[in-house]
């Protein structure tokens, strides 16, 4: 392993450079499923963006829909070289004074982001700084950072503040009420509570500052502090004073070790916060217990690709970041389309965890995916209460889900001119999550053959949801079949239209895998069933009912010309040339106006290519089902000019990879790929500020699994087909399927038969399983 | 001048009553026209409102209105018992320990808020505090507090925290990002900028610690000061920390003295805070220059009641809020309905202003109205937006109006259940407020004699808001008459009415009152007359089709009862009795329903009446315009029964109160008058939490004036014919009218010929003008 492979670096010049605060921000954030925190600086800068978001934490906002509450910042931790009796104080900013060196890298190996600064006050004293953090892997609750600091060429007083700073605000919307707050040694605490939804937070914090030279047993004894430190009781900022003097060239190290509880976790947070703290092992030691777990994870997750350092480190930090976001323990919150790294979205929950995210859960860490599906059957209720407010049967699932599964998406949002008000009308009509949630409990049952979740969960999740659409189907007289009108597909340029391609057939799928699914029942658990039956009531009717829509369910499509129509009418729309509106920096939405896309030929993201995907030939183990190859290509050739691949979706370009090598383009592939993997790191839309986009990070695993590695599902196990792009010579995975560990290991066409041979579908890996 | 008769006391027991925290710093609110603070503890409690408002500051909120930003906080003091060394600390609050002494209390004379306080901390440690406060109504950039310290058992290490803390959200929205801010030695600076408007914000504070024994010249001066100070860089938050040592009844006081500006005020804020700072006088001559600001105000503007101890406290502590709520210097801005002291409205100025506030200033500080009117002035360009975007011609000013002028009155607002979205509809169709404005203009114009304001300023606003009725009114072709129809009148129980009497007959007014304005600028001011001919088109034909309006506009009413039906159908409408509701605790709104209040005849607020008391014979020097006894009669027994008073509108119940005088009921008077004087005082209706009502304390001073003072206007003068309550054996005020003072010392029944002789026209008050 080379510690290259596995950094993410950044040192280029402007090492400061306020314009990018955002973006970097978003690029070095850490997470661990519980929580996540934005790579802001220590030192806190003017305008820069901190958030500490903790899942499930929602608020709501008057007028809009709930939010992730900004948790306190626990980062604060000022320098100021200088005290009282010194004439000149200078805080360390790097926006002031000289930078000699700066180097700032994020460790995915380990999970651990470092900074090294040489500065130059304004008073032309150097200091060296190597700062350090995490969030512990290890334990959901245990963030930490260091700061070694030496004073190069000068003696002076040293003077630190580290604060839990409460005031966080979601981008002016600030959430918390303070109900409390303790000052004692050196230790500090804060209790919160959301000001609307009550939930209780606690968080507490300890400071010790050390001479380098002391031994590590000592570092966490409070004898072993070099400073004189004292707690000050600002209302909601709680901050601990050290200080000390600097000798020159003497190494002192700055702790700060963190904790945090919430009345989702305990009935008194501040309290559990404070206990964990002070059992809490040393810096060194919990820093230890994080690699470990990190390592662990990447021995299960890792891909590893030989011939293209960009790709392989790009890959490597989207399962970074997406681990980072996904829930360990709780099973009643899911993965926000941000994840935990920033406001856009407030962190709901959309089609982009199941369709996305899970497959990479799905296939290598199976209990993980559980836990979201779990999310999803927790969240039953609030999908019921949104059909019946609707006049619908069974559960709809919310376009944009929070804690209750409550329709969440507003229904009104500032247009691109940031004033008007536009009407969001996917709360309502784009309805074909619920159908993508069907496939994901589908897709997870059939990838683990966990009958024992399906009985008791997925099949209610699958079958309430056909109740659903059983109840929304609309039967058109004169065409004598089922339409499904007014609604919005993948492609949200489109608003109201009818017979949307993507809907109907996977609404047909659904049906027929509910019949499936209830007959395995029946015949499986029949006790289970006879509860289904009564509480959805699954009578001989309604089955056969699903049936006849199964069969007579309207898929709008050219036969001539063997092309899925979007819609109905989508080809009579006017035609767009893409190229002819080159050079171009936003959406054609932005370009057209809203009305201007919904009545052309233009896509914000695949909607039948990404009907293709789903139901490709090789995407399940029955192999007569999926689409087949002159299809996919007819649609391909139609659809693909058409889509607004850089400034429409970020979901589709991962898709169009994986369809690309399907269609034995792993070159057009790579592009769709790079712009996928790279749209974080590299801010390839301009949005990265914004936070990650979560979706990317599972579609890429896609891209890379079923596109370039050319993974078919068999009944008699995993084959691959890989279609590697010219520069790649080795792409490496593992993946569980059905209780079983693959590893693949494929070679480029130098190494054909090798390639061939390691894919052979039992070699299993030598890694251990957990 | 007796001290109790310009004192609020709180002495109750419980002292300290969290569920009273949000009331009492409503309360307790001090001001100086430049800015308020609401009267929150220095100490900080969970739950507590603290607000400082600076008139004019305002930051758009995404999705809704803009709002006056909550400035930083600059009241915070927190005091420590002990220090690192000691094993007990203990912070100074009233919810922990003992008070064995409390005392708060408000003097209205010197605009100085005191608390005294005897505190045995939870380790038995006693001491003594008496806070003082005031926000400089001698220089509107100054507020400053002392905190008197005595450790009455003890002697023991204190630390004091002083703050700034920009951390101040309305309600949950959060509106500045901070630049900068600076710690030296004794003074803190913050730099901040609003998040979406771009205003600049400086403040600066300083911290003294000196012992009681020093002498005053010495207090000001560094030197003097006792404790160690240093200053702590938390982000946002810049804190001074003192510390020094209690000996046991040793006396020490603590002053913090704060500066601020804003962008509004100058290009470098933070500057300009500092540079204040560096030049300003010590404590007590600030506090002295302040009371004598506050006495000069007094000499002009109080009002004496004798016989009525809660009256009397009661008139000066409304006029008290009033003043402390008007801008003195800058005339962009106006008061806004919760004056500065609450965020309810958001900061924004309604009719409010001009029909119940404006009386007050321009018969006692004209000079101070004027500013008002010149704000109606600068946002004429806003006024005439909303036209155009309406389809009118002239100027339509805003229901409800921030900075610009633009109308800002939300769409949506959460209804009573919080939750469900209201459609707010005053916005569009509540537009009386045009013709409210204009008669302001005339009422200032008549009892000023201002001819050289009128030509240049008020006689546009009156003739570009009547070239907006003229576009507004339709012809209604078979009543052979012109209508407005789709109005909300000043009864806002009743939506989308016809012909509402209150605006149509306001409307007519306003026309006739243009024509005069017109025709006296053309003879006295030609040369004006000829420019606004050209800006405004005013024509022959214009003139002719406003006197064909204000003959043909239907006022809706029942001549056989005479009545005035306050829009076409009221009188069909299903009637309710009131009485059959109580004991109620909400609004007839609350409890009928939106659309159930819409269909009865039951009112929120005056609007006939209101009509007949802004019309009445009296107010203005044309005798014959006004309307009769015998029509005001007949419309008061109809409508009053039907208002609800208490839980609607409490605007009308100081209107209620002058015309029950009218009609010779002062104790009915008396009854509506303490239900709006002691609004706030008493929280009458339950809502004083959310600031002032800035309506009522003009409302009040109008029932006072022209309802028991019996105030009535001649060309030859102002005449007195008074109608005290039982209780009141004097009623003392002054009045400016044609740049001469007015004095009237009315007396009681007793002393009827007194009152006579102390009425008489051309009594001069002996107090100085200014």
């Amino acid at each position: 392993m080379s510690a290259i492979d596995w950094t993410v670096i950044e040192s280029a010049d402007p090492c400061f450079n306020p314009g990018q605060l955002h973006h970097k921000e978003t690029v070095f954030s850490l997470g661990n499923g519980y929580l996540g925190t934005r790579g802001s600086f220590e030192e806190g800068y003017p305008g820069a963006c901190p958030a500490t978001l903790i899942n499930g934490v929602y608020d709501d906002v008057p007028l809009t829909s709930p939010e992730l509450a900004n948790s306190p910042d626990w980062l604060s931790l000022t320098i100021i070289i200088g005290d009282l009796d010194t004439e000149i104080r200078h805080r360390f900013r790097l926006d002031q004074g000289i930078i000699l060196h700066y180097h700032r890298s994020l460790d995915l190996y380990r999970g651990i982001l470092t900074r090294t600064v040489r500065w130059r006050s304004p008073a032309g004293q150097t200091l060296d700084l190597e700062f350090e953090r995490f969030i512990s892997l290890d334990d959901a609750h245990v963030m930490a950072l260091c700061c070694r600091l030496k004073a190069i060429d000068f003696e002076a007083p040293i003077e630190l503040h580290a604060s839990l700073n409460s005031y966080a605000d979601n981008e002016g919307v600030f959430h918390w009420n303070c109900l409390h707050q303790s000052e004692l040694e050196n230790t500090i605490g804060l209790h919160l509570q959301t000001k609307r939804s009550q939930i209780l937070l606690g968080m507490a914090a300890q400071l010790i500052v050390s001479d380098e030279t002391v031994s590590d047993e000592t570092v966490s004894d409070e004898a072993g502090s070099i400073a004189e430190i004292q707690s000050v009781a600002i209302h909601g900022c709680p901050t601990l004073i050290a200080k000390f003097n600097a000798r020159s060239n003497q190494t002192v190290t700055i702790e700060k070790r963190v904790t945090v509880f919430t009345s989702r976790d305990t009935d008194a947070p501040l309290a559990a916060a404070q206990n964990k703290l002070v059992g809490l092992s040393n810096y060194e030691t919990l820093r230890s217990a994080h690699e470990a777990a990190w390592e662990k994870v990447w021995q299960a997750n890792d891909v590893m690709i030989e011939g293209d350092l960009t790709a392989q480190i790009a890959i490597r930090y989207n399962l970074f970041q997406l681990i980072a976001a996904t829930p360990r323990e709780d099973d009643r919150v899911s993965i926000p389309a941000k994840t935990l790294t920033g406001f856009t979205y407030r962190g709901h929950v959309f089609w982009d965890t199941e369709i996305f995210i899970l497959p990479f859960l799905t296939y290598s860490q199976p209990a993980l995916a559980k836990n979201l599906l779990n999310y999803r059957y927790h969240t039953l209720p609030g999908a019921r209460r949104k059909a019946a407010a609707l006049g619908f049967e069974g559960a709809m699932y919310a376009w944009e889900s929070s804690d209750t599964g409550d329709e969440v998406t507003p229904t009104w949002m500032p247009g691109c001119d940031g004033k008007k008000l536009v009407r969001i009308w996917c709360g309502e009509i784009e309805q074909h999550i619920s159908s993508d949630i069907a496939y994901a409990v589908y897709q997870y049952w059939q990838a683990t053959g966990d009958d024992d979740w399906m009985q008791a969960r997925g099949a209610e999740i699958l079958l309430d949801t056909a109740r659903f659409w059983g109840s929304r189907v609309e039967w058109n007289e004169d065409r004598h079949c089922y339409e499904i009108r007014n609604v919005i597909g993948p492609d949200e340029y489109h608003e109201h239209v009818d017979n949307n391609a993507f809907t109907n057939r996977m609404v047909q799928w659904h049906l027929q895998k509910a019949i499936r699914v209830w007959t395995w029942l029946c015949e499986s658990y029949p006790e289970r069933a006879r509860e289904l039956a009564q509480q959805l009531g699954m009578t001989i009717e309604r089955l056969s009912h699903w049936q006849t829509v199964i069969d007579k369910l309207w898929i709008p499509q050219d036969a001539d010309r063997n092309l899925i129509e979007q819609f109905e009418g989508f080809f009579k729309l006017e035609d767009v040339n893409l190229a002819d509106y080159e050079p171009r920096h936003k959406s054609m939405q932005a370009i057209l106006g809203i009305e201007g896309a919904n009545q052309r030929q233009v896509l914000k993201q695949a909607d039948v290519i990404m009907l293709l995907y789903l139901l490709r030939s090789g995407a399940f183990t029955d192999a007569a089902e999926g689409y087949d190859r002159e299809t996919l290509a007819a649609n391909w050739d139609y659809y693909n000019p058409r889509t607004d691949h850089v400034y429409g979706s970020s979901l589709s370009p991962a898709i169009h990879a994986a369809l690309a090598c399907e269609m034995d383009s792993p070159e057009e592939a790579y592009e769709h790929f790079m712009r996928s993997v790279l749209v974080d790191l590299v801010d390839v839309r301009g949005n990265a500020a914004e936070g990650i986009h979560g979706a990317s990070t599972g579609g890429v695993w896609q891209a890379i699994v079923f596109g370039f590695g050319g993974i078919r599902l068999t009944e008699a196990g995993l084959i691959a087909e890989p279609k590697l792009p010219k520069a790649w010579t080795r792409l490496k995975f593992q993946l569980q399927w059905r209780g079983q560990t693959y590893s693949f290991d494929l070679r480029s066409a130098d190494s054909q038969d090798d390639r061939r041979d390691s894919a052979a579908i039992d070699s299993r890996l030598d890694l251990q399983r957990h």
